[in-house]
């Protein structure tokens, strides 16, 4: 195709392409990194979000020899590239005992429980000193002990105390109702709750064990909104290395800050009804959808320019998804940039999901960079 | 774990795996075969659903050797794997024009085509002799040209006429408005109406050009539920083989036809808001949803039994997904049937989906079946 002529990165590309701006995300980890320094608080990124063991180098720089992930596999992925201290924010699986003794030998494993149950399990079957975090719920109402009940922990630190090699580290949670929330204001006040939330069951604990606890937060609105993070031990945000969409329109990042986006075909355009039909759908993206003017969006929309994409097309957006294709609504204004077999640029929703789905970055010169996906 | 001690296949299970019931597999796909030749209409079933070489053998003893697919990339894989005539349901993607000269060189490709420009373009560039068929949106506002414009339809089969290596085969739509319709009979009516709508483009068209041309259809809820499929010449149903909770919840299939589940690990119960927490969220299963009861539900809620699993629990369903893991909610009653460590089968919303998702389906016998989406 000749339609992008000025721009080799995009000539090549004939289907949807995830394409990672480098020096953004680099950007986005230093800045959170230095406020981890500022606050003294441990630096714990969340790699969920990359999941790409090159990515994660670009994490060293600054320091930062702890990682967040999300499931055993990508514990163990990480751990074969060199990390050695890795919490797998996770309600346990105990049905993944083996696999977990197995990284237990290898890295110093950080482990999530809420019950007696997996507490007591782990203290019978998890043969390999590890670390234990206490999820507690601070108010997202989706895993973890609420924090009102504070008493209902002792007897999980009870059932872990059986086992010597377990080591209860501390609180954990993810105040993941800050998704949403509305303004910054409204973020910043719900980081305030969360550490009051956490005082009331810390203190309990710390008396009744006799030692020292640790907090551990990690929501990127949150990190990335609140300006002084000290009063916590660490932090674990992860999607603050792409931000995406949805935390643009959130205003927690601003446009320039959005690190990955889709290059996808046109196959179609409907000026009648403002719609253009791009090859980049469900599979590519996940199906996840934010609010943008009170429309589900699945995605806003760049054009491809010299130095990787536009600032978003006001008015345009991603309004659904089938298996393979999306459909598109553009305003008129913009239609005449737009023709069958040209690449619109679209900002997903939720930039981790589409990482997951399309398993490889296209860097803006021309690199490709694996994930784990890739088998 | 021995929870499951009855169940060898449930035992071997850590993580969430997709389950696949071979049996009623089959007896979708003869259901589905005996319906097209009691009509006497060419099945060419869509293989976007299950997208696996071994599971698309079972159509052949049906004498099936005509499919459809969604992308370039999966009409390449059946073509290796000895299909001979298909066609990209998909509006041509003229970028991949390389790959589609490739494909019409191995195989009897069938292409879509809905704007003078795509038609242009393959008129110069396609050099291998390939079937085309014009998209027509008759009512489902997806794609295609609208059918209550035909006189839209001419342009495009004379730049098509340009092009003696292609041949226009025909109209081709996807009413995707049976989905969600509400009921057998919506279904139906809509059915009637999708031929009625096709009448005036075909006449117009077979007028203009003197020649024979098709009709194909194809959707599940139609092709399932309409009794007399004559009167079109192809059928592409593709959903069928497995349906899934969303056709279940729409009267389109029971739940014994079923045929695709996941099965995932309980990793938390919270039974004073009747929740419970699974490994198996959005990368797992694709984050679509239907309507159950009002909620949005992202997957019904079975149980493993000797024979896969049971009929869904009523009033259970999957209400969130995040990435890595789903919040389920479940009555009361079924609750001390369920433990940290045990398994929940999940009915998933939109069963092609999870397949992608997935990438392998584990039988109900043991075996590991691959898709083309394990490279």
């Amino acid at each position: 195709m000749l339609i992008e002529e000025n721009l080799p990165l995009f000539q090549s590309i004939v289907q949807p392409t995830l394409l990672l701006d480098e020096l953004r995300a680099k950007a986005n980890i230093a800045f959170m990194a230095a406020k981890a320094q500022k606050a003294a608080v441990r630096f714990r990124p969340h790699f969920k979000t990359h999941q790409s063991a090159e990515i994660g180098e670009w994490f060293r720089p600054h320091g930062v020899d702890a990682i967040t992930v999300s499931s055993v596999e990508m514990a163990a992925y990480f751990a074969a590239h060199g990390w050695r201290d890795i919490t797998i924010a996770f309600p346990v699986n105990l049905r993944q005992i083996d696999a977990l003794n197995d990284l237990a030998r290898r890295v110093r494993l950080g482990l999530l429980v809420e019950s007696v149950q997996s507490a007591a399990f782990l203290a019978a079957n998890l043969r390999v000193p590890s670390d234990v975090w206490l999820k507690i719920d601070v108010g997202a109402g989706r895993t973890g002990l609420p924090w009102n009940r504070p008493e209902r922990l002792l007897p999980i630190a009870k059932a872990l105390q059986v086992a010597p090699h377990l080591s209860l580290r501390g609180l954990l949670t993810h105040a993941g109702h800050t998704y949403g929330a509305g303004s910054a204001a409204a973020v910043r006040q719900i980081y305030t709750e969360t550490l009051k939330r956490l005082e009331s069951p810390l203190t309990l604990l710390q008396q009744a064990l006799g030692q020292e606890l640790e907090i551990s937060v990690g929501d990127t609105p949150a990190c990335t909104l609140v300006e002084d993070l000290s009063g916590v031990d660490e932090i674990r945000p992860g999607n603050f290395i792409f931000y995406d969409a949805e935390q643009y329109l959130w205003g927690t990042c601003h446009a320039g800050q959005i690190a990955v986006a889709v290059a996808c075909p046109v196959v179609a355009v409907h000026p009648e009804r403002e719609t253009v039909v791009v090859y980049g759908g469900a599979i590519h993206f996940n199906k996840d959808f934010t609010d943008y003017r009170g429309q589900r969006a699945y995605g806003l929309v760049a054009l491809p320019t010299v130095k990787g994409w536009s600032e978003p097309l006001e008015g345009a957006y991603v309004s659904s998804l089938s298996q393979e294709h999306g459909l598109v609504h553009v305003p008129a204004r913009w239609l005449d940039q737009i023709q069958v077999g040209s690449l619109l640029v679209i900002l997903p929703a939720h930039s981790c999901l589409a990482v997951t789905a399309l398993k490889r970055y296209l860097s803006l010169d021309g690199r490709i960079i694996e994930t784990m996906n890739v088998s």
